[in-house]
């Protein structure tokens, strides 16, 4: 066998990503020899053994990682610190730790405090995902062709971003190397604030009267359904990124009440050029993301 | 042959909607023999010919509409009365007149004045689309398993409200009369609300700082990409749309407006409670749509 990524991997939280995680580093051995899976939640670990998602299933977390070279927290990011804070005494010299939370400067203003200086933290945040959780969501495509964000902090040693930056396009994906508030700023516009309107619109729909309700539901055109596919998310999760995110996240937000106050006052006053203007930006933006690649 | 429903069908504008029904109707020729295709547009007349969407494809809305026992405006909203008034002069007695628009009172007001007593006036709304235009965008199967809202008048024959059943269920589609006001409230927020977001968070996304904007492309997570999708939608279909429904709609973005300033606060104040309420209605829709096979 050659050397794998690492030798041991240990997943806390094999949800819908750290199971995808674990299903491909079962079926890519070059990843890691071998790997761990840890959750507190019972549920969870049955769903884990069942589905044989690592070689090693436990609710201990200590011993989960003791010998891993790298820790990957798969969990809510308001968790993160704590987790990590009880993993970090655990761990081995020379490990990494990472985790793949959608938020990165609350997370590390969280981590900070109960670093070691053996142990690497390199942050990755694969841009990926289903409106499914739990460990039956998972599947080891989940990351193709998707970018995994990675922020290191100053003075992490270049050989722990190459091994993380290797694992991730083992998954599949692509790779880049990004600022922490930048990154929150990028997350804010092309994943918070969406899902933060699909929450709100199914909420506003839920609010009407419940005759209009039920024909809501009947009649939801294609518009509406993908709203809901977005809402269907993980609330704990995106309680969690919504919160930690908030200062970028309502930048952005203000900034788009203010575009649909606008567009409102369009439609009020017959403003054809300013509707149709921002329609086309709209598609603007779809044909770029066509040719990106990324639709 | 078995009597059809309309021994001739002619559509006015084979653009996505019109074209799949012409795609449909010749694939069942039980619902009509001899179909009639006109626009005014000399490109999408080519098209139409080089598809043979139709028997007799024409740029003369007189002849075009003369011989037909159903004519179906397949147009933009605003575009529904003026053709209307075009066309009915020269329909034979006994013909029914029908349109697919998105919304119904301006539509009916601007009919209106023109109706024949002779000539039944059933529009139906088919809730199908996609975010693609023109006649290469249809296709047969768009109205399977969708629905098909029919807002006739008072006073209309009840056997022209059936025929015109008849053709959405040979479509593919489920039928349901509803009143003219209702059908604008329910549009508004199950498909006009939802296209209104999209292309307003396309516009915010676009305005961002021009590094900022090419992160964004680079970085469109499943959220952002939805919505693009669903902004790439024809911008004058639905300048019209919102101009003509614009009372329910401006109504349904101030509750949404509302909805979204409440959980602003709640994510700037902390409020977990009130966050994850919202988004647990959000699934709660969600849940509800996947019960009723529109998922």
């Amino acid at each position: 066998m050659t050397n794998p990524i690492f030798p041991t991997l240990c997943v806390v939280g094999p949800g819908l990503i750290g199971s995808s995680v674990l299903r491909r580093a079962k079926l890519d051995r070059s990843i890691a020899h071998r790997l761990i899976a840890y959750d507190r939640n019972p549920s969870v670990l049955e769903r884990a053994r069942a589905l044989e998602l690592a070689d090693v299933v436990t609710d201990d977390l200590t011993a989960a990682v003791a010998d891993a070279d790298c820790v990957m927290l798969c969990v809510p990011v308001g968790a993160i610190p704590e987790v990590a804070a009880k993993a970090l005494p655990a761990m081995k010299p020379g490990a990494i730790l990472t985790d793949v939370g959608s938020t990165r400067r609350s997370v590390l203003d969280g981590v900070l405090p109960f670093l070691r200086p053996d142990v690497a933290y390199v942050p990755a945040h694969p841009m990926a995902g289903t409106e499914h959780s739990g460990p039956d969501a998972g599947f080891s495509t989940l990351f193709e062709q998707r970018w995994c964000l990675l922020t290191p902090i100053d003075n992490t040693p270049p050989n722990a971003i190459a091994r993380m930056e290797a694992l991730w396009h083992a998954m599949g994906a692509r790779t880049r190397i990004m600022d922490v508030e930048h990154h929150d700023k990028v997350c804010a516009i092309v994943s918070h604030l969406p899902h933060l309107i699909a929450f709100t619109i199914c909420g506003t729909a839920d609010t009407l009267a419940d005759e209009m309700r039920s024909e809501v539901l009947d009649f939801a055109a294609s518009g509406f359904r993908d709203f809901t596919r977005i809402a269907a998310s993980d609330p704990t999760m995106w309680r969690d990124i919504f919160l930690h995110n908030r200062k970028a996240l309502l930048e952005v937000l203000d900034r788009f009440s203010d575009d649909a106050k606008n567009m409102a006052d369009a439609i009020r006053g017959g403003d054809d050029a300013t509707i149709v203007a921002t329609i086309e930006r709209g598609r603007r933006i779809r044909r770029s993301l066509i040719e990106n690649k990324q639709a």
